[in-house]
């Protein structure tokens, strides 16, 4: 690449540490910018930095905001009683997304991994049993991820929720609509005779 | 995408006008640069702005440079009586990449395209003949891409240098390497064989 001046090279090498980002887009991408007009190279610069800056973790659910709570736990057309628990914030939006749910999260910030050193203390379980405590909460689903980690997490609170009079529910697994019975997993075919429903 | 915060949606549009950078990517690329290290965004954060401050064409060749000479034209190991002329810097990128030229080079920024209203006086075809006059040229090298447009702008270019003594070559068109040749075009095909040389 030594045949770019040194400020081609630098944005190359810095862009190629994006994910999915090679070093050849990484020079499609510099040259694009490199022709942009000025104002639209300077916009992309500044909402990088205006990010880093801005955001932080809601207050009461740890999504990402930009204030210190974040525009679901500020909306009166959520439903306040109603907690989801996720993992992280990429999960949150695909439920979002989905407009399946209109109720409030709690992001968890990770899953129990002991592999990993990750217990309880690590993630924000201690925050969720503190929102559990307080009496308007009436029911927490657990949309953790169905894999080994998210399955321990999800036992884990479920565990420690027991005690108390909230509704604990999880997130159904099954075949996905639209999805064909031949293609599916084992397990996925399993937990989804095992969770049949009456119609 | 309301799911978001503002700085994020403002940086997922402007990433989105990336070339090959879809909503869907720009939303990865954003998160990503939430989650990396400040020092990261920030060194991209400054590295297109650098880009965009520094980089200027060579006075000489019209390539991208930092200096009023670009390292090529200043490299007293290229011979300098040998100019290869191509379309654009990223038709320079691609010879240097191969290794396969020792002499330097002049960007004409363009292509004769009538259609578009592109004439001689818009590209850098002056700037060609001027550099020609000089005495120490010795060969200049026609590396216009092979389409309709970059073959009338050789010819062109022929057509002006004819009465010089420099000796004017065209970059040879034929069957890549490892090339099979039931999947070569017939313009290809026919180019090839019409340029066949003996062995």
């Amino acid at each position: 690449m030594k045949y770019y001046p040194e400020p081609i090279l630098k944005l190359i090498n810095s862009l190629s540490k994006l994910p999915g980002i090679g070093k050849k887009t990484a020079e499609r991408l510099a040259l694009h910018i490199l022709y942009a007009p000025n104002h639209e190279a300077a916009t992309l610069a500044a909402d990088i930095i205006e990010l880093k800056n801005s955001i932080r973790l809601c207050s009461v659910c740890f999504a990402l905001t930009d204030q210190d709570k974040c525009r679901i736990c500020t909306d009166p057309s959520r439903d306040q009683t109603l907690i989801c628990v996720v993992e992280n914030p990429t999960d949150m939006a695909a439920i979002e997304k989905a407009n399946a749910f209109l109720g409030t999260y709690h992001i968890l910030g990770g899953v129990l991994s002991p592999i990993d050193g990750i217990g309880p203390d690590d993630i924000r379980i201690h925050e969720l049993l503190k929102r559990a405590g307080s009496k308007k909460t009436k029911e927490i689903v657990i949309a953790t991820k169905t894999n080994v980690e998210g399955e321990a997490t999800a036992s884990y609170i479920i565990e420690k929720l027991k005690q108390t009079k909230i509704n604990i529910t999880r997130i159904a697994s099954g075949i996905p609509m639209g999805g064909d019975l031949q293609y599916i997993d084992q397990l996925t075919m399993q937990k989804a005779m095992e969770k049949r429903y009456g119609v």
